[in-house]
């Protein structure tokens, strides 16, 4: 019973604040405005505090972290701790830079985040303070697989014990876990892997999911999950002749759009556990 | 008779340069590429005077504002204020923050603008010196409806004397005045408040309308906030079945790029009060 | 024999950092995967020597430049070299102001480039050190034209051994040159200008195709310009009545995920002087 999460989204119409990078932050607001949320970007230190205050969750991204957004980070996610809001952490390129690993690996310390959301690459960085991320891709050693599957399943319960949050790894198979439960989803097509942004987008909608579902935070990441896996086989279906990874973006992000309880509920493709 | 501005447009192609947000800053290039102009985008301080200078208009964006681009803001805006080029303010999220309201009320108080654009909330923050702004959509509270109609037109003029500059409130209805006349604009979908950044587009392209009408001007940014309307009627109008707002976002940007003098002048909703 | 370049793309997969513009760093992310690349963004001075490192070129375009974004160009470029990697310069609005006038002689001066791609006035606003750029469109006195196509090749072949790197002019004609062979293309078509960042696209797409093709980068650098202007012929095919620049734009990106090494060896229209 996933499906009433997105209806709540679109009922609550949470305010999300977004600390992101400039690559993706376009479909990022786009997909937010999808689902029913609504957008705001700030990363200006003197700024973040006021917007975060009349937001109901903040996301951060550190796609491309600079000097400027990362004091942004840590003094907007202070008060958003203070205020009791929302907190995603989304690690991008945690392992492929000294910067983004201790970055990711300080702002989970002195943060207390309902949630984090990476590849497992990035989240095996911040569980060992090092990793071996490809870029901002998962090095496909670290790939989680139907064979390392309960493997994989324990590490996320062990880390979403350690970090007192849920974890979020997503990829060819998405687990999304708390210490003693984890939903193990199987939407989404490899085709996603081809556009840019499918992650941060996800990161963003998982916020909103969770603000707008404050009593059952677990089962809104996994909604949030399968939304996103969802929308990526609609709108594969919905591909041309000739269509190519901009138009399956656009695709993707209207799939969202259309998107409520009911088509939620029946599509969603996971287990508990 | 506003067809011939968006004509004059694309005979004059202006170069329009932007201080604006990187949320929707992709969009605002293709949309000004779209209607006949040139886009050229810079916010570094030791930058924007040189780029002002070969420019025939500034649009500045604060949506995302940061101590860097602010000063790039008051250094461009003074710098187009002394060559007599147009000069734009969108006061993205006034309201929404002490920074910004500050910013955008500093940037009124010491450029002379020859338009100031924004939802009802923004605006109304702008004469007040604060607001309740709800992020960076319009408070429902402060809408323009048909019932406060009169009031809200009074506003504008009143708001635009006292700044000296047209001033364009865009929401379900569309107001755009000067102190003694104001176009009541009903082109537009509310759909279009489901994409991120059409206000961002309507800013930029308004710029590009003044510049390219300069004798004109008050027409020239009715026409633009028609333009923008209309292009979201005829976009609408090509939507099929599983688009969603990304494919919108597309088609109102191709609606413009189709768009000439005789289209535009047919599908303006507007009268003048 | 130029189909084989794109082939060697998507089976390298190569990892390419950008330091870039955010007016166009979206599309192009999602063309760089869309050629069979991957696409890594970072300007923060702390983050990129790591994020270069693990990458095979840099691309380096000065679109929106900042001081911190600066000082990143500089010292991603030194370990780019350090490491013989890649690296590529598209000096976006060189001539357009004295700071982007003098970054982009200093990065050509202080770096060595495997390639540098602009449109005429920006390349030889680089081999003047001072021009006449109109924004970041060439000066139309400067256009490449079948009239001027000799003392152009000439240009090129001359730019090209003065600087010890590949030249990369494009235009209506583009020109694609080392000290002694110089690529005469004529693929693409005049709607491609009006859309944003078609130039920056082309700059990592050629980055990709360098990496992919370390042995031949002649060759694979004129590939990637015939690929790009391929891309914007067959895009064109696939428009629809009421489409624009924005649909263009995603079929252009669509084109070239589609694309293979036997459609660009058919499509691409060059000759060698």
């Amino acid at each position: 019973m996933l499906g009433n999460c997105i209806d709540n989204v679109r009922a609550a119409a949470p305010l999300v604040h977004n600390i992101t990078n400039y690559v993706t932050v376009n479909d990022v607001a786009n997909i937010l405005l999808a689902c029913g949320g609504s957008p705001i970007m700030s990363d200006e230190p003197d700024d973040v505090e006021d917007i975060t205050s009349i937001c109901g969750g903040l996301c951060i991204n550190i796609g491309t972290l600079n000097q400027q957004s990362m004091e942004g980070m840590f003094r907007a996610g202070k008060k958003a701790n203070e205020l009791g809001h929302i907190l995603l952490l989304d690690p991008v390129g945690a392992g492929a830079s000294t910067l983004r690993t201790d970055t990711a690996v300080r702002l989970a310390e002195e943060l207390r985040f309902d949630a984090i959301r990476g590849n497992i690459s990035e989240i095996r960085t911040l569980a060992q303070g090092s990793g071996t991320t490809r870029g901002v891709d998962a090095d496909l050693a670290d790939a989680v697989t139907e064979e390392n599957l309960e493997e994989a399943v324990a590490f996320v319960k062990n880390f979403a014990k350690k970090d007192g949050c849920i974890a979020a790894v997503t990829g060819a198979i998405d687990l999304v876990g708390d210490q003693s439960t984890c939903y193990v989803i199987r939407n989404g097509r490899p085709e996603m892997a081809k556009i840019t942004g499918t992650g941060c987008q996800l990161s963003a909608v998982m916020t909103a999911f969770l603000v707008a579902n404050p009593q059952e935070k677990l089962k809104a990441a996994a909604a949030a999950v399968c939304a996103m896996g969802l929308a990526g086989e609609l709108a594969w279906k919905r591909m041309q002749e000739g269509d190519g990874n901009a138009a399956y973006r656009n695709r993707i992000i209207d799939a969202v759009y259309n998107m409520d309880g009911n088509e939620l509920e029946k599509g969603a493709n996971y287990e508990v556990r």
